[in-house]
C-alpha cells in the first residue's frame, strides 16, 4: 500500500495568492509537515494531524513525510513560496534518490506556489521583466567563492538578479558582500529593491539604488532584487512610490 | 477621475493555477484586454466588455488599456503566467514612463502568477532547486549575440537555465541553435525537460538529456529547462516518468 506525497507552496503568506490547487491538497491531505511558521498560516483542521519542525530541517523532514506516504498515508509537506525554488522539492527528490526502494514508487505531487520574487516583483511593476536569475547567498548549501563567481556571470551579461536567503543572524555579512561584489560590474545607479512579506501585516518594500543600498533593510525573509544596467525606476507623484521594471527589449549586444 | 489597471497573470491555462486575488480581479473589472487566446481561458460575464488583440501588439493593447483607465475605469489585462515574467507588465510600465504625464497617477495594480517554469518544474521534480536563470530565446527583442553570451555565462556559472520563447514559426532555428552553443560547455548527461500547456488537455511533457534534445519537441507554446552538471535524474518503477532535481547545495566551487 503506498499513499501520496504532495509537496505544495502557500506563497508569500497571505491566503489570497494561494492556488485552487494547493487549497485543495491542503483540504484532504490527512497530515501536514512544514517549518513551523509555514504550518501556522494554515488554518487547523478537524482528524488532519500536523507535525511541525525546524528551519534547516529540510532532510528530516522529507524522511519522515516520505515514510509516512511509503506507510499508506496522504500526505502534504507545506513550503511558503513555491517548493521547487530553494525550497522542499528539492530535499523531497533528494531522499528518494537515496532512500529504499519502495519510495520511488510513491505518488509525488508537486503543487507550485508564488515564489518570492514573483510576488516582490509585481509590488514594484515589472523588474524582472527581461532574462533574470534567481541566487542563494546561503554560504550553508554551496562555498561563498562560487557565491561570488555566480554574482560576477549574472551582473556581467547583463541578468537582472533576483537574491534568496540574503543574510540571517548566522549569515550576517554576506548579503553586503554581494552589494559590494556587483558595484564593480554594475552601475551605482542599477535599482534595487528590498521586499519581504508581501501581503502581510508586516509587508515592508524599499526601493533604492546599488549605490545605496543597505543590507540593514534585509533580514532572514527579504527577498532583493538587483537590477540590470537596463533596469528602470519611473518616479511617480501623489507620493506613490516608483515603479521599476526591465524594459522587454534590448537594443544593444553590451550591456 | 482615474480609475484602476490591474495586470495579472492566468498561469499556465488551468483554473486549478489561479491565484484567489487573479480571481477577485476578474470578478471586478470592467473591462478586460489581453491576447485572445488568453482572454478565451476566461469566462465571459455579464455587463464586462473584452477587448482581444493579437500576439506582439503588446505595446498598443498596453496603451489602449492605459487610455481607458486614464478615463476612469476599473480595468484588467490579462497574461498567461506571470505578468511580470516576459509579459504584459513590463509592457505597461514602458507606456506608462513614454506616455502622458497623467498615467502616472493610475493605480497600477500587478497580480503574480504561476510563470511557466514553476509549472513544469512542479511537473517533473524540483530541477529549479538551486540557482537558476530565465532566458527569453526571442531575437525579436534582443541581438542573437547577447543570447549567446547569457547562454555561455549561466552555464559555465552553473545555472540551470529556462528557456522562454523557444522558437516559433518565424523563429525556426533559434533553440537547436542554442542546444549546440550549450552543448560547447555542459556535460551532454545534463537532464532538458520540455514542457507545454500545464494541466490543460493538450499538456505535453518530455524529459531527455542535452546530447539527445530534439527542437521539434518544443512549439511557441513550450518552456524548455536545460539542467546544469548537478542537476539529476531518477528513474523509477511502474511506468512512471523519471524525477528530475537540482540538490539543494553544492560541495564543490567549480562546476
Amino acid at each position: 500500500m503506498t499513499g501520496r506525497l504532495t509537496v505544495l507552496g502557500l506563497g508569500p503568506g497571505d491566503p489570497r495568492y494561494l492556488t485552487a490547487d494547493a487549497v485543495s491538497a491542503l483540504a484532504t491531505a490527512e497530515v501536514l509537515y512544514g517549518y513551523g511558521p509555514y504550518l501556522d498560516r494554515v488554518p487547523v483542521r478537524p482528524n488532519q494531524d500536523r507535525c511541525a519542525s525546524d528551519n534547516r530541517q529540510e532532510g528530516v523532514r522529507a524522511t519522515a513525510a516520505l515514510a509516512a506516504a511509503g506507510a499508506g498515508a496522504n500526505v502534504a509537506i507545506v513550503s511558503g513560496g513555491d517548493p521547487g525554488v530553494f525550497a522542499m522539492a528539492a530535499a523531497v527528490c533528494q531522499e528518494i534518490e537515496n532512500g529504499p526502494a519502495e519510495w520511488r514508487a510513491i505518488d509525488l505531487v508537486v503543487v507550485p506556489g508564488i515564489t518570492a520574487m514573483l510576488a516582490v516583483a509585481a509590488r514594484v511593476g515589472a523588474p524582472l521583466g527581461h532574462d533574470f536569475c534567481a541566487l542563494s547567498l546561503s554560504d550553508n548549501l554551496k562555498p561563498w567563492a562560487l557565491v561570488e563567481r555566480r554574482l560576477d556571470a549574472a551582473a556581467a551579461a547583463g541578468f537582472v538578479i533576483a537574491l534568496y536567503n540574503p543574510l540571517s543572524r548566522a549569515r550576517p555579512w554576506q548579503l553586503g558582500a554581494a552589494f559590494a561584489h556587483l558595484r564593480r560590474t554594475l552601475p551605482g545607479s542599477a535599482p534595487v529593491v528590498f521586499g519581504r512579506a508581501v501581503g502581510r501585516p508586516d509587508e515592508a518594500i524599499v526601493v533604492t539604488t546599488l549605490a545605496a543600498a543597505d543590507p540593514a533593510h534585509a533580514d532572514m525573509a527579504t527577498l532583493v532584487i538587483v537590477g540590470s544596467a537596463e533596469t528602470r525606476l519611473i518616479r511617480r507623484h501623489d507620493g506613490r512610490a516608483p515603479l521599476v521594471y526591465t524594459p522587454r527589449s534590448v537594443e544593444r549586444a553590451t550591456p
